[in-house]
């Protein structure tokens, strides 16, 4: 087993079972979203299930985590821009963070869209902050703590925050980001203080 | 290029392009098939959607065609017994064809659960004669009327419908499969001959 194929210390599912059975399961959990979207037991209307799987498919497909994982495979072995390099993390991986925190508030009737709108913003910027320490950590940990190849982006000629600002300024951009999740969350009182903590815990985490 | 990545003349889209970017089409194109039902324009209900969605999830997911691939990855150089092959082409590509004419019906409204279950029956009867013609053209045809790989499964040791029951047997079972998707459209008019024509197409295709 190459150390490549590590997440959180355990091989990942392609190397655990086979590259077919590993996309076959993310075939069969995306299509689980969908039907427990459409399915659960959730006290919520047929409007609002409706709305939920539009946002949840508009954050999974072309336009979100499908399309910024296809910049992210053009982008190898190529320069790209801070900008450029924002707009794949934001599609990659910030589109279904983006979406959960989306989701939360299209479940929750009542919801201000002016609160909806603030709760979108944090979750862009934890989304990008936790890509930023994603960045960091490839450079910094050991692949022991990292649970995952340190190292491996940088390898692989992938651009990464470090790469194009620097590790003080990538730290620099981590805690920005954390600033504005924050100032995002400041109409709210101690009932978000879970959310405060998740932001933090992202830039500050090890692995 | 291989001949053996050839559908419909064409390259498929692993060769065309790669094997990520073929991938990340099907994972695109998976969750915009739920965005179309949440969001086109179709002048149905909520309720309905969300129906429809839940049929095509459970369809498309570890229950339906992800469940049938799997046991088709298993079945690789492994002796399947009729009603085991069955099993696996039912949930692989019987049950989107099921599920194409199920969502039909929901769309429709006003249609008697009597009426659904017949068309529901002769949509298993074509998924099932559709996978046995596969199998007989597979042994067949030669590649260039196939527009796929001639003997590919038969050559990768897939179990099929001609090495279970010879190629009559098999030819015979298409036509019976063929006979009662009919007999489920004893009761329309000629308002279903397109649904006819499609049975006997299926079952006469020579590619």
């Amino acid at each position: 087993m190459d150390n490549d194929d590590l997440r959180r210390g355990k091989p990942t599912c392609h190397i655990a079972f086979d590259e077919a059975t590993a996309i076959l399961a993310g075939d069969a959990l995306q299509a689980l979203a969908f039907e427990i979207l459409a399915h659960d037991a959730m006290p919520i209307s047929a409007e609002q299930r409706i709305i939920m799987i539009n946002t949840l498919a508009k954050a999974s497909g072309s336009q979100g985590m499908v399309g910024g994982q296809a910049i992210d495979l053009a982008a190898v072995g190529n320069q790209l821009t801070l900008p450029e390099l924002e707009n794949m993390h934001i599609h990659k991986t910030g589109a279904l963070i983006r979406a959960s925190v989306n989701l939360a508030c299209i479940a929750a009737t009542g919801i201000e869209p002016g609160v909806a709108m603030k709760l979108d913003h944090y979750a862009k910027c934890i989304g990008l902050s936790f890509q930023v320490q994603d960045d960091i950590l490839d450079e910094e940990s050991d692949t022991a703590t990292l649970g995952k190849t340190q190292g491996k982006d940088k390898n692989q000629d992938k651009p990464t925050y470090p790469a194009l600002l620097g590790m003080a300024g990538a730290k620099q951009k981590a805690k920005e980001l954390h600033d504005m999740a924050l100032a995002n969350l400041s109409h709210f009182g101690s009932e978000a203080d879970l959310l405060r903590d998740l932001s933090l815990y992202i830039i500050q985490r090890t692995h």
